[in-house]
């Protein structure tokens, strides 16, 4: 197994070793483990289609489902529905300080950034963002779903709430933007610092998954965090889930 | 079930609800979780043995060991080969910082810190540790592999690499003193800060989840650190991994 130029996989029938006890969908997902790891295939780049592999393998579209399944379990590859299989980018080193931006991260990064908006909705705050934002239990809030993708790739998946009625219609600012920083500005708020920042990890739920586009029970590095405006008064309040196969974060001493 | 004042579980036989479609050990694992959410078990208590949990439920031991890994599999308890089977404790606040120390971080939780030393051994440094060091590659260096601990439950597992000779014999003090602060003051190092932390996340292998008293598979946060001395010198390239249940890092921005 070969990458073109163009980082897909090319060559023709790749013959497997019949009768020395180790399945066929095992020894196309250890090649295709090596490949990726040697660099042979691209990070970035799109595998075959499940059809292909089964051609140039010899073998049915059940085991290459297999061999695939394997990769995605080791956090290789990334199967997106009607899209296609994605070999992994190696993880982005995520700086968390201050003046901790997406965006700015990404970009800088050399890929392109951009936040979803998932949903939006005006909630009452729980006690915990309550705290976090310096409010009374109950006040309102706008609660918005979020997934940030690097070069089409989620990273992270977020819960972010800021407080009602100064954000009012913040979630349109967001969809159109695709950007805090960008979604800010038309706010009036031209800086915001991060106050805080709480880090755990956990292996991700199965809708917590889909959204980040990863193996259910992969690991997840939850991120809780707080930012304040140029007056020092909070406006907002994140819980964020990156794929730990995708990030490294990154804290200056 | 309830908790007596020194922690222990207490009570007489607890009926099992049967012919209800949920198993016996699911029962008794749903039961014993939500005495441990709700405080009725104390975090830190012991759990009483198998065959007394077996007797008191009216089942046989292989039901309640059956419930146990339910239990250990959530987080919520540490079973420990000959010892028994603890609640664990809420996660330790972690700062990550110029200043980060394990012993004070502990201590100030008004927990008892200790390190052991499981191995040490005098390696040339791979390339990875040289660069972190501002070593050659292959250079000697001393490699401690260490296990932390917070009232004896361990919170990490480390793999720290100091330069040699500056260093020569520094597993006797550490061991004699379980801290790298206290054995750094025999060697003139009164101060050390934190230069960088690279933090990600992943699941346990067995012999991380054995030093840990984890379930395999349960996840860790990994922390890549660097210390330097008081001159700026690089004295200390460090991998900890950390039980993510027992921990949450906190930086402040």
């Amino acid at each position: 197994m070969a990458a073109s130029g163009d980082g897909s996989v090319t060559g023709g029938t790749v013959p497997l070793a019949r009768g020395e006890g180790l399945a066929a969908w095992r020894q196309i997902a250890d090649g295709l483990s090596a490949d990726i790891e040697a660099g042979r295939i691209a990070a970035g780049a799109q595998l075959p289609t499940e059809a292909a592999l089964a051609a140039r393998f010899g073998v049915n579209r059940h085991t290459v489902r297999r061999a695939l399944a394997v990769l995605a379990g080791r956090g290789m590859v990334r199967a997106t529905q009607g899209r296609g299989t994605f070999v992994e980018a190696p993880p982005l080193a995520y700086p968390i300080g201050r003046r901790t931006r997406f965006s700015e991260i990404v970009s800088r990064a050399g890929r392109e950034a951009w936040g979803d908006l998932v949903a939006a909705a005006a909630v009452p705050a729980d006690p915990g963002t309550a705290e976090a934002l310096g409010l009374a239990p109950g006040a309102p809030v706008l609660e918005l779903l979020t997934i940030h993708r690097a070069d089409g790739t989620p990273l992270s998946t977020a819960r972010t709430c800021l407080p009602l009625p100064r954000f009012s219609g913040f979630e349109r600012a967001y969809a159109a933007r695709g950007s805090l920083t960008r979604a800010y500005a038309e706010y009036g708020v031209g800086d915001y610092t991060r106050l805080s920042t709480r880090i755990g990890a956990r292996a991700a739920a199965a809708d917590e998954a889909a959204r980040l586009e990863i193996a259910p029970g992969r690991v997840l590095i939850v991120l809780a965090s707080v930012n304040v405006d140029g007056a020092g008064t909070r406006i907002q309040a994140t819980r964020s889930l990156f794929a730990a196969d995708r990030v490294e974060l990154v804290v200056e001493g």
